[in-house]
């Protein structure tokens, strides 16, 4: 087979076969075809796009570039949750926990801050001693000790991803639902697991700005999963505005104890049942989602999930007192108030603007090799639709440089916009409920779907 | 500036300015750009295209990227002829002595053989002695001598045209008509010359098989040759079949000196006529197009064309003997005749399965390190629309290895169709004539182009 053949397919928008895919894949790992001609082959990807049998045969070969682990040994099911990134978004400190709580085994492998948006792993590194890099044998000992491992990718998991990744990051062919689908699936495909969840993104602050490219997504990683034989569903969500109030590590790490507690804001609360609910339903703890909805809220309201949390803080050598006493986490030396200097209604918060606003404070990376301050971020007090007086607090700006601090405020200026008008009333949470497996039965109404029941 | 930017927006259909495709081009040329970038960004030309103003700064980009020649202390016009290569293609051995000859200074860089066509390089070479690897210097010194010099591509010239069309070559983005128009006219304004007439090349034994392709590709070339000041014509011809009787580096060379003797074959003299009448026009040594092609035709019919290429042979260390007895050209040891099996009309001849026939005799490269018999090839008795009679020969093969042989025969016996139908008139071996300079006055009639002047 030669790469250049499989180069002109695609330019000419041909289909590859599973064989033509598999090659490109294994040899690209190998370092057998040079960089340049995947980077074609890339861009030919973005703009011709991909058939869902080549895109499932791309997930594979990623998949299958590595180890594939194997859980079978350890009694229950493995169900996932993974998020395609967004501003404010720490469902993940919080499901994680619940589900293992409800009695099902969570190996959750997460990624780092991208751009605007937080990362799981920066976040759990803000409680003091949390070790995110678990060797693989470290990583299956938490897991089997109390149901749920939270760690970064090994190398033995899908190397292509890694490769691939790294030369599209730097070629201009990261956006495109194929590319982004492989990626996600093939590392999730490879943690073991029975069934995933998918919280899909859409709006200012999330890759998927347009809600149909995010639906298009949805469907083609879900489409994936069942064609490898795991129960996926997927559930778009809105990202117009972060999630909950807090964004910032240790700020996201402290909200996310708020709802283990019983408490914190609606939105992050009735997400976090949701996507546990769903979570519990594939990994068949329970017989309906709106079982496991209610089964996720009394794992919360009893304690049982604040409780594994514990858990597995300690096991993974984290300082579990922070969980008695939010203050023992990182706090920035100086806060300031962002006030609105007329009265109305939150119209809109340009979402990737506020998440950029935290990377300036120093809770992301600008570049690569640049460190994280834990403590910095932002706790919003007005979110879309609330009224605002002149002179009240739209958020509250918690830094540790002055230098950083104006350009964080420029930036939060712009993002808050308060007018006169009525205000559209916010978009529901969950925009949509993409199901592949048709054993899941018909989809929650989605307005209402953690809400009423 | 980043290339990343620059990625994107070619991904993204964006139009890049004039200072980002020079800034890529020069930052390329001096390494300081990686392959894998300009692998995908070249892909992304090739699916989204350039605008004119796009076209003509890649152009212009590449041209300064090395040495343009100033030939003005050389007295008299300079001008050029390129084609876009074909398959019997042997004009520019008639036309560079025939335009010199005339008067006009014929600074020609050729190049080699590439895929089924044929390259004049590899042509020349097989006049025993003739050396086509001329320094810049020499290249000046025949030029001067008289007034014509065939030669390959020096170091100097467009080196960003060499590192792009390797990088080309084994990406799959070798066809667009923006980087083809690119890679020619960098190459051809970087000689200096004052016009440009070239021949787009059209059909199943050219590069551009659909007319719209080539005609495309014409405008594209003429407009860059205006915007760069040069008075360029391009002349979209026929590449249905075989140019004139001769596939072969050594039977073309021969052809073309039965042209200069003013016989062989009549759709070949024509269109040496028709270019060489152009090129005489645009470099103003006659006042019409028709003035041209006369001067053409007496320029041959008197013998001076045929005196210039002994001229020429002999500045450039080749055996101008082979002139006065064609047997002195390298000969191969056997031939055999494809003979009809049936009565009919030819139909058709696939033009590209005979240059391929022609490559493996071993006629071209199949491999770039490969080495050329120069004695080999073929020799059509019948081209489109001629009767035939069961028993009479289609064409002629000459060769050097039986083993090669079976091969060339079997793609020749496809790439004939004899039927029994009346059969369709040939096509006219000029079918449009694009000009780009209004000074040049209207085309000439395209069916009675060089016929009846």
């Amino acid at each position: 087979m030669r790469p250049i053949e499989m180069i002109r397919k695609k330019r000419d928008g041909l289909e590859l076969t599973r064989e033509e895919i598999h090659f490109l894949v294994s040899a690209y790992t190998r370092n057998e075809i040079p960089d340049y001609q995947i980077a074609a082959w890339l861009m030919a990807v973005v703009l011709r796009g991909m058939s869902r049998a080549e895109s499932a045969a791309l997930t594979e070969a990623m998949l299958h570039s590595g180890e594939v682990l194997d859980l079978s040994p350890l009694p229950g099911r493995k169900v996932d949750k993974h998020s395609t990134g967004g501003v404010g978004d720490k469902t993940s400190l919080v499901i994680a926990p619940v589900v293992a709580a409800g009695g099902l085994l969570v190996p959750m492998i997460s990624g780092r801050g991208l751009a605007h948006t937080g990362g799981t792993l920066d976040k759990l590194e803000s409680i003091p001693g949390f070790n995110v890099d678990l060797s693989l044998a470290d990583f299956l000992r938490v897991l089997s000790s109390c149901g749920c491992a939270l760690a970064g990718q090994t190398a033995e998991i899908a190397p292509a991803d890694k490769k691939l990744y790294a030369l599209r990051d730097v070629t201009g062919t990261v956006d495109s639902p194929y590319l982004i689908c492989a990626s996600i699936m093939s590392k999730k495909l490879a943690e073991g697991i029975d069934a995933l969840v998918l919280d899909v993104k859409t709006g200012s602050g999330a890759f998927m700005k347009k809600e149909e490219d995010a639906v298009y997504l949805a469907q083609l990683m879900v489409e994936t999963g069942r064609r490898m034989g795991k129960r996926t569903v997927a559930l778009v969500t809105d990202m117009d505005q972060p999630l909950g109030r807090a964004v910032g590590n240790a700020l996201e790490v402290a909200e996310s104890v708020e709802v283990l507690r019983g408490s914190g804001p609606q939105d992050l609360r009735q997400l976090c049942v949701e996507l546990s609910g769903w979570m519990l339903y594939l990994g068949q703890r329970t017989g309906s989602v709106a079982d496991g909805r209610r089964l996720a809220e009394e794992l919360i309201s009893d304690g049982r999930g604040l409780k594994k949390f514990r858990e597995i803080i300690e096991l993974q050598g984290g300082d579990a007192s922070v969980l008695d006493d939010l203050r023992r986490l990182p706090q920035s030396q100086h806060k300031m108030d962002l006030i609105s200097r007329c009265d109305g209604r939150v119209a809109e918060i340009a979402c990737d603007q506020v998440g950029i606003a935290s990377l300036v404070l120093g809770g992301g990376r600008e570049k690569k090799e640049d460190s994280i301050d834990p403590a910095v971020g932002i706790v919003l007090h007005k979110k879309t639709a609330d009224a605002v007086a002149a002179g009240e607090a739209l958020c509250t700006v918690y830094y540790n440089s002055d230098a950083r601090l104006a350009e964080a405020c420029a930036l939060l200026e712009q993002a808050y916009r308060v007018t006169n008008a009525a205000g559209r009333t916010p978009r529901p949470l969950v925009r949509q409920v993409i199901e592949g497996d048709s054993q899941a039965g018909p989809a929650a109404p989605i307005e209402s779907a953690a809400g009423t029941e």
